[in-house]
């Protein structure tokens, strides 16, 4: 089973990353963009009997800092 | 408008740091995991009238790395 987990910053939190990119898309000429913020993919490749609650696990444990980070769990059809 | 672009590492690329995250994953004692691969995720607020033209050329001139990554752009209703 693929699961996709989507982490973002918080809304709030500093994104230096995405100010940076901000400022780069600017330089390079394309207007419009009012707001970036950049965050992190993890595709898991997990055994079809793995449960949810295992996963929100992994996420809180591991993947995501949850004090400044928001998590995502999104399972792709196989 | 909101537009998230996903970017991950073409099959074939190694991917130390999904390597890493694997091995705390079974560190912490969660099974059946098979395969992470650590992508970005970039969300964008961009004007309404940004044309799908140009949030591929703002993929290929900066966000994404096409010789080594993949990027898909999704638009999400407001």
């Amino acid at each position: 089973m693929k699961v996709r987990i989507h982490i973002s910053l918080k809304p709030g939190v500093l994104d230096p990353q995405g100010r940076a990119v901000h400022h780069a898309l600017e330089s390079l000429g394309f207007g419009g963009v009012e707001d970036v913020r950049v965050g992190r993919l993890i595709e898991l490749d997990v055994a079809d009997e793995t449960s949810d609650e295992a996963l929100s696990q992994m996420c809180e444990k591991l993947l995501a800092n949850t004090v400044i980070e928001n998590y995502r769990i999104e399972k792709v059809a196989a």
